[in-house]
């Protein structure tokens, strides 16, 4: 729902038609974004369909202006996935905290063997269902890498505010991965110039020291995981 | 944005895919509202320019969960229009809320006679701007009778708050002769679905006294004061 | 902040003074509530630390319109502490959801047996920190019955509408425990004259066949896990 | 309701026992606003009487994120008191937006003259509620000039951001003239730790050419027009 247009229309109305011929949309947009007059960014929503670790959608939900319809495991059966770091990644994350040596690869085995409590000797899920017991209780042993899913609804003022945060270098990589494919194929397609000056005003310098980053090309399921939904102009997904 | 298809698949996400063939749409969405699972409705967004007395605006825009752009007279005129209640209007509040002798027609021309200082002899405005007074003084002075315009874009679930308020009898009419037409014409067309439950749950046994009287068939202007803005369904208007 | 005379400070300076002498405190309260006049509740502030499983915490936080500051374990060790609901409660929800024969204690074995994964042979914990990973990774393997703490900030009106979705029957148990306490302890002493018609108009009817039943005098964590803090006028605790 | 001790509490639930003897209050304070860890700043809450123009209290009330309850001209008379620029302010404005020549006083007289229609021949005020008007309409012709009251009760990282765009020199005066108060005599008393970064840190670059105006000097009613009320620290009032 709404565009850049939208953004431009609802501005005008609060500045009249004075400023009709004066600016070029784009250099509005840009007064906009560095006046910090946010309201008009309010007028375009992006509804989408996510799938992602508890873990991270667990932070993803701090964010409160936003409209949310999560997949309830009391109800249904989850896709039964869970998500495992790859071993490069934990690697990476070791030593930036913890110091330049390996990563024991038991430690890590330990960690996400706990995996192996929903999943039998074959490498199936175990039914979290199993055994007769309801599955409101049933979800309580869930690991917070098990994997869920929310519809999420915001505005594109609270959007940009999201993916500042997130998509910042100093956000934890998991939820950045979703931030980043959010902001550079759906925003850059969407609102392109919003996304402009949004990109060189507020984040990209606390991103540029990530740019050369084996991240930036890692094949991380956040791009198969995020879809736009119906309402949108363009309903055929991120990638 | 969204509509009662919205609703359900937002409802759908969250109880699963078992209730997928157990019931019809409009049986879900009664099913929603009379248990007050009130998220899926936020999945629809409506838009609306509204042209309304600064009075009625301030009531509006006490809900705070909505997004607006208002014409701002700081920067730009206004169309200089007042909102002048009708002589049978003015005799219905006051009987009901003072006594059933005659509203003195004299108190009327003293209370909107501060309209005179606005209007020259002509009849025709005279400029909130003139006499070279800055217009963000100038607009100061402005009674609130006067009109504004503004975009208003809400969810569905906290538009239908606001109607359950402002469609109310209790409600003061200058405002109730928008949220009927919003309710009646808009949310009628845009979510039919809805629309029935909605109003046979909550406002329609606090409507229903009103049914006969004068004031739903009033020629109020309120029903060329509303549009519905592009990204709608129907961008063709409320009437 | 704030008690049952804030609300009605608010409310009079919105009717003005000729409604000083006319209504009780009580009285007045009672109006608020059966009028859906609810901004005068938000003039009370309650402030509790809580200590919740994890999917209770992401039931708790879906209500957005609080505010939130959660113990992080990205950078610190949580205390290594899990639900597992009694065997008794095991076996009602189990004969409410999917009939009378008896729960398999396997079931239950396997089901909370993932939190042997973090536990060694003489039943401590083991370190969720362990083998030197990194914390923010180290967290997505706890499974969501680990509990987690938090600051939750929210007002009167608000906290109403938590409780009158949480605290009913059809709310699940482990966080119905929680709104039980927050409602009968600790609204009861804090704001008694708002205490009894929020009680007596919105969720008591859901609730009293609840009255009965063993769960209100199970001896459930909740009263020791909940913390008022200070600002609230008496900072002693729940119970 | 809590202060900058309330801030690092929350800050620290955050982040953990780690932090506790790392950093000073004041340090992390610094940090938090720096890096924009936003929510502990909503654990403290501030609640003011504020009585300011009508055409203020709509700028004011734009902001969405707080509570308000507003003295309701539809059940109460107000004090009949109006806002009326003086003359070097008027002067000031006036050179600023349009040029050096003299505002012409006829031009003055004539925008506030629409308050004779409400003063009687004494300068007395004639009664809005007159002639047996339903006082409902009678305020619909009230100036925006107007006094109103209302109580106000928001969280210190809305009132930041609140007075981050108000306080700013690019805001209007009359709202301004408020926000100076809050900022400086206030903010600055309850939590001096956060005033002062917030000061250095935002919006001062913006004040600063503001410094040596006249206006800082002003007598405006603003200072008398803004009470703390009980559930703050020091309910004295602000200057």
């Amino acid at each position: 729902m709404g565009d850049d247009a939208a953004i431009v229309q609802a501005a005008r109305v609060s500045y009249g038609a004075g400023t009709r011929k004066v600016r070029e949309d784009r250099a509005l947009i840009r007064y906009l974004l560095r006046h910090r007059h946010t309201t008009p960014f309010e007028m375009c929503e992006l509804k989408l369909h996510i799938k992602a670790p508890i873990f991270v959608a667990r932070q993803w939900l701090r964010h409160r202006t936003a409209s949310v319809n999560e997949y309830s495991a009391r109800y249904s059966r989850l896709d039964r996935e869970f998500y495992v770091p790859d071993a490069d990644h934990l690697q990476s994350v070791h030593e930036e905290q913890i110091g330049r040596q390996r990563a024991s690869s038991s430690g890590m085995d330990d960690l996400f063997g706990s995996t192996e409590a929903v999943e039998d000797d074959t490498g199936a899920p175990k039914d979290p269902d199993r055994a007769g017991l309801a599955r409101e209780l049933a979800r309580a042993a869930l690991p917070v890498n098990y994997y869920t899913q929310f519809y999420w609804k915001i505005d594109l003022h609270n959007l940009l505010h999201f993916l500042s945060l997130r998509a910042d270098a100093h956000a934890q990589y998991e939820i950045r991965a979703y931030a980043d494919v959010i902001l550079d194929k759906i925003v850059m397609s969407w609102v392109p110039a919003t996304y402009q000056p949004s990109a060189t005003m507020r984040w990209t310098p606390l991103r540029s020291p990530q740019a050369g980053s084996p991240w930036s090309s890692a094949c991380w399921p956040a791009r198969r995981s995020i879809r736009r939904v119906a309402g949108s102009p363009s309903a055929s997904g991120a990638s």
